[in-house]
């Protein structure tokens, strides 16, 4: 990571929890909101936002982080939620106990209900142009809501225990996780003020390296031990399923995350023949090649 | 309620469905959104919008029909996740089992996460400019998140089994139901760009009508029966909650909701002092009156 990037992400991380206090008026609620924000996990996100930010030259200032800070809050309420007993029922998360186990299953909900609606007052707040705002909501209330995240949790929920065909196992991951990450490419186009040929680009980058990222965490759940993963290793396979393993092989897989980052790499070079600096985002993505 | 508003709000029924079925992308998850949709209620805050709209003189159309079933989509997501199972565990809301009855846990989690995102996507594109979708999102979050609907909840839970004092319970219900009722107001100030003056009449009405409201919810909780509420009667004694009936006496709690009612009225009259017609919200604010 570059200075400008490494100095951004620590801000990022004093950020979110400033946030939280300022905005939040019950104390356990927001111990609870900040306990899981500050359980770190590998911050992909944010840096993807900034490090698109730097590709198109803008300076990563007050308003980027904050933007770089919702992306992380959204991220983080759906792991919340998606720990709850009644759905995958997690004890362990980013290596710490999950939310509910700490705080209960009412404060991890709240926390979680809290964060997302956060996500929206700070973007409304932010100190940009209005039309840039609500460029900024619709795309990632539409990433986040029942087109997008939560489409992706309730389809997903649905496929446990059944034998799901590739297609609507890609189609699931889009959602699930395609869509916030997708988001992080094209938040910062709409804030760069990108044009018509880089969004597209953008969007296709961003979906490339969102469903890499999600077939690579199948293949870690079962090829990395628990300590290694932050999280219960080998739960998708307890909770019977579809993963990208399971219908494709362990080499399946593999050779379907080097397509993807493939792809993504070629979208780079795009983006970078259209006068973009790619460096740190390339970076980023051979992070996420799992070598043998 | 006149003509035009009754026809209006009418159309705000069709739309919450529609939007949802337009906007969400898994069968089972718009079904269950739609399920607590459809299920009734008063309706009595998408009413208050529109009618306070029209006391500005603003014609009930489209954009204000949606900022209206946003409105209620709220409210909705806001009963889902208080009925769950790990915070109030409610089996009957408006007179048919709660969503998670139906759809189980994990699908009401979602059902409600879904509303509450789509209630920002849904404002973030309306038909109007940016500069007031960006205040609508702003204060509607602020009355949603973790210093209103969200704090009011996780204050109340953990003030069960406590003995709460008055001014602590009135704080909690100025978040759990103020926040939204004012919004209301607020709200229809924002789209009809009411003067400084109306818009703090507006917030104080909002608040008086949101704790009013509340008392009534109380007192209706002990004087009322199951049937007659649509949802469990006596259920804040069985949780040990803290209300007004609880603190006041039955008596007391009469007074302090007619007291709310007085201030309230006595806003109006202002407001109409200030050229707005107020007949249609005091006729509102009147219905909420309780008669020995």
């Amino acid at each position: 990571m570059n200075k400008e990037l490494t100095q951004a992400m620590q801000q990022v991380e004093t950020l979110m929890e400033q946030l939280v206090l300022d905005l939040t008026n019950d104390e356990l609620l927001a111990k609870s909101m900040c306990y899981s924000l500050a359980a770190g996990g590998k911050r992909i996100r944010p840096q993807i936002f900034l490090a698109t930010l730097q590709a198109f030259g803008v300076p990563l200032e007050e308003e980027a982080l904050k933007i770089a800070a919702v992306i992380e809050m959204m991220h983080t309420y759906s792991l919340i939620h998606d720990d709850l007993p009644s759905v995958d029922d997690d004890d362990l998360r980013r290596g710490k106990p999950t939310n509910h186990k700490v705080f209960g299953e009412a404060m991890a909900l709240f926390a979680g209900d809290a964060l997302l609606t956060l996500c929206f007052e700070i973007l409304a707040q932010l100190n940009l142009p209005s039309s840039i705002k609500t460029q900024l909501i619709a795309h990632l209330a539409r990433a986040a809501g029942p087109s997008g995240i939560v489409a992706g949790q309730a389809s997903d929920v649905q496929a446990e225990k059944q034998h799901v065909p590739l297609e609507r196992l890609v189609q699931i991951h889009e959602r699930k996780t395609g869509a916030l990450l997708q988001y992080c490419f094209v938040a910062a186009g709409i804030v760069a003020g990108g044009s018509k040929e880089q969004f597209a680009l953008l969007k296709t980058l961003g979906m490339d390296v969102g469903i890499a990222f999600q077939v690579r965490d199948d293949l870690l759940d079962i090829l990395a031990t628990t300590q290694e993963l932050g999280k219960t290793a080998g739960r998708d396979l307890e909770l019977e399923k579809s993963t990208y393993p399971a219908l494709l092989g362990i080499q399946g897989a593999k050779q379907a995350l080097a397509d993807y980052l493939l792809k993504a790499k070629q979208a780079c070079q795009m983006l970078a023949e259209d006068g973009m600096d790619m460096t740190e985002l390339v970076k980023i993505i051979e992070k996420l090649e799992l070598r043998d």
